[in-house]
C-alpha cells in the first residue's frame, strides 16, 4: 500500500478534476476536501472518492464547472442553486455565505439545493466553528438513495440524513459531531460483506422486514434500520425532520417524487455568531471544559477511554500530517489508470 | 380511576397553581400545558407534574411569579431570563418571541436560562408550526439532572437533553418530533423498576460500568446510555451537542459548573418562516406527502403499522378530548390532598 502526504493526494486529485473538466478554483476547493478527509481519518469519503466524481464528470451526472447560484436572499437567508455541480462547491459557497450572514446579522440559514454529493458535513461545519460560530447542517441523500427503512417499516423510504454541528473550543480546537441518522452508512455493511462477517444487531432488515445479521441481505432488498434499536424511533424522527429541513427548505424536492431519479444532496446550514451570545473567549473556554468533563470520564467495561465529539478528527490530522495516508492498492491503482487516461503524470512528478 | 375532561383537568391545575401563588396569567400557561400534554398522551408530563410544580413553589425553587426578561436583543436573536420561575411561562414567551422574529425577519433565535421544568418539548415547537414556522428546541436538562453516560463512560455526565423539531402540513395537521437523547428517561426506568420488569437491552449500565438489564442499577449508581446501542457514539453526540446549544447560547453555565447544584433547562429555540423559502401551501403539502409515504411503508416483522413523526399525539387528542384521560388513583388523592390543602373544593364544582 502506497503512502502519501495530504498535499501529494490534494495534487493528483486536483490535476485529475481539471483535466476532468473542472475549473482550476472547483479543482482546488473539492482536491482539498478529499486531501483533507482522510487526514481526518475518514478515508470514505477522502480519496477513493475521485474515482467516483470522475466517472460522475463522465457521466454528466457532476456538472464539474457549474457555479452555485444565489436565487432567493434577504440579509439572514439565501437558497443556493447548485446546478448539478460539485456539491462541495456548493457547501463551501454555502459555509461562506451563511458565515457572513451570520457575522453580520447574529444569524444566518442557507438552503442548497440541486447540489451532487456535498462529501464529509463536518468539513463544513468546522469552516463556521472556526470563524467563530455555532453551526447546524442536515443534509437530505434521499432521491436516488433511499436506503433506510422508518422505525416499523419494512422497506425503504429514507435517506441516510446526516446531520452536523460544531463549536469552536480553546486552542484552535472544536467540537464536531457528524453522523449519519441511520444505524450505519452503506459503506460500513459493505465492508462486512466483503469480510464475510456478521453485522452487529440492529443494523438492517432483509427484504421481508425481518432483523438480520447478514450483510447479503440488505443488498437483496433489505433496508437499513435507523439509530436506536429498541428505541429507533428515535432515529426514525430525526432521520425524518433532516429530510424536511434539507430537501423543503431548499424546494428540491424528497423521495416522494414520482419519477425523479436525480440524487441531490438537498442541505440546510444554518450558523449562529457566537459573539452576539457572551465573551466568545468565555464560549470557547466553557466548550473545552465541557469536552474534558466528558472525556474525563471512567471508561464503561470494554472501553479503554471516552472521546469528545471530533476528537479522532483532531488526532488523526495530527499524526497523519506527519506520518502520510495509506492508500489500499486497489483505490491506487484506479487513480493511477485515470492519471494514465488524462496523462498528467507528467504534472505530477514523483509518485510512489 | 377518576376520568376527567381536558378542561377539568386544567380547572384543577389553574386553581391550584394560583392558590399556591401564581398570577393567574402565569397560572392559566402552566394548566393549559399539564392538560394539553394528558390530552396528547404524555401523562409523564400531564396532570401528575402539578405536585411536583407546587412542592417546588413551596421550596421557593420555582419562583411562581417570576416574569421572564429580555436581556439582549437584536432583529433576529434574543436571550431570556427566566428568573426561575415557571419552565413554561419561559417557553410559551419565547416560543412567541421566535415566531414574532421568524415572521418579522425569515429566521429568529431565542436563548432562554434560569428556567425550571419547561415541560413536553413538542408543545413549543407545535406552536411555531402553527404559525407556518420550522422550529427546533434544544434542551440542556443538565445541572442537578446529571443522569447519563457519555458513549464509552461508566459515569454521568449529561442530561437526558431533549430536541423537538416540527413542520406545518396539511389540514392543520403537523410533523412534531420530540425525544431525549438518552436511550430512555428516568421516569421509563422507574416504571420498569416499580413492575420489577427487567429492562430492555442497551438502556442502563450498573455503577461499575457494566450493561445491566437491571432497573436498580441505575438507582444504585449506574447511568442511563445514549441512544443507539452499538452506535452510540452518535446518540451520545447529539446529547453533547444539545448541551452545548442550550446551555452555552444562554449563558445558563453546564454540569461542570462547580457546586452549582440549580436545575435549569437552558434552551435554544430556532424558528425559520417557511414562506420565505417558497408557497407554504406547497411545503404543507409536501411535508403531508412525506408523512403519508412513511405511514405507507409495509409494517417490519412485529409492527402492525408505521407512523410519522407527531401522528401519535394528534390521535390521542382527538380521542382523549371525546373519551377524557385517566388519572391513575394515587396521583388523583395526591392532588386532592392539595385542593383540600389550598381549600379550593368550592371553586372547582363537582369532580369525580
Amino acid at each position: 500500500m502506497p503512502k502519501l502526504k495530504g498535499e501529494q493526494l490534494e495534487k493528483i486529485c486536483f490535476q485529475l478534476l481539471c483535466a476532468a473538466g473542472a475549473p482550476e478554483d472547483h479543482g482546488r476547493i473539492v482536491a482539498e476536501h478529499l486531501a483533507g478527509n482522510n487526514l481526518a481519518g475518514h478515508d470514505s469519503h477522502g480519496f477513493i472518492r475521485i474515482i467516483q466524481y470522475i466517472r460522475q464528470i463522465k457521466e454528466g451526472v457532476i456538472l464539474p464547472a457549474a457555479k452555485p447560484e444565489i436565487v432567493r436572499e434577504t440579509p439572514v437567508i439565501a437558497q443556493v442553486d447548485g446546478h448539478y455541480g460539485f456539491g462541495q462547491v456548493v457547501a463551501k459557497f454555502s459555509a461562506e455565505l451563511v458565515i457572513d450572514k451570520a457575522k453580520k446579522q447574529g444569524l444566518g440559514c442557507v438552503a442548497m439545493r440541486r447540489l451532487r454529493h456535498l462529501g464529509r458535513l463536518g468539513a463544513w461545519v468546522e469552516l463556521a466553528a472556526k470563524a467563530g460560530c455555532a453551526a447546524i447542517l442536515f443534509t437530505a441523500t434521499g432521491g436516488q438513495a433511499l436506503l433506510c427503512a422508518p422505525f416499523g417499516g419494512s422497506k425503504r423510504r429514507l435517506g441516510t440524513n446526516p446531520i452536523a454541528m460544531a463549536f469552536p473550543g480553546e486552542n484552535e480546537g472544536m467540537v464536531v459531531s457528524d453522523f449519519a441518522t441511520s444505524a450505519a452508512a452503506e459503506g460500513k455493511i459493505r465492508v462486512y460483506k466483503a469480510r464475510g462477517h456478521k453485522l452487529p444487531d440492529g443494523w438492517i432488515l432483509d427484504k421481508e422486514g425481518r432483523p438480520s445479521n447478514n450483510p447479503n441481505d440488505f443488498y437483496d432488498g433489505g433496508a437499513i434500520l435507523p439509530v436506536g434499536g429498541s428505541v429507533g424511533h428515535k432515529g426514525y424522527c430525526l432521520a425524518f425532520m433532516t429530510e424536511l429541513f434539507g430537501s423543503l427548505l431548499s424546494r428540491d424536492g424528497f423521495p416522494p417524487r414520482p419519477g425523479d431519479k436525480q440524487m441531490s444532496n438537498s442541505s440546510l446550514f444554518l450558523a449562529l455568531d457566537i459573539e452576539r451570545f457572551g465573551p466568545l473567549a468565555a464560549v470557547k473556554s466553557e466548550v473545552s471544559m465541557m469536552a474534558n468533563y466528558a472525556k474525563e470520564t471512567p471508561p464503561a467495561d470494554g472501553f479503554d477511554q471516552v472521546l469528545f465529539p471530533g476528537e479522532k478528527e483532531a488526532k488523526s490530522r495530527r499524526e497523519r500530517s506527519k506520518t502520510g495516508v495509506e492508500i489500499e492498492d486497489e483505490t491506487w491503482n484506479q487513480v493511477m489508470a485515470l492519471v494514465k487516461e488524462y496523462r498528467i503524470g507528467e504534472k505530477l512528478g514523483q509518485l510512489p
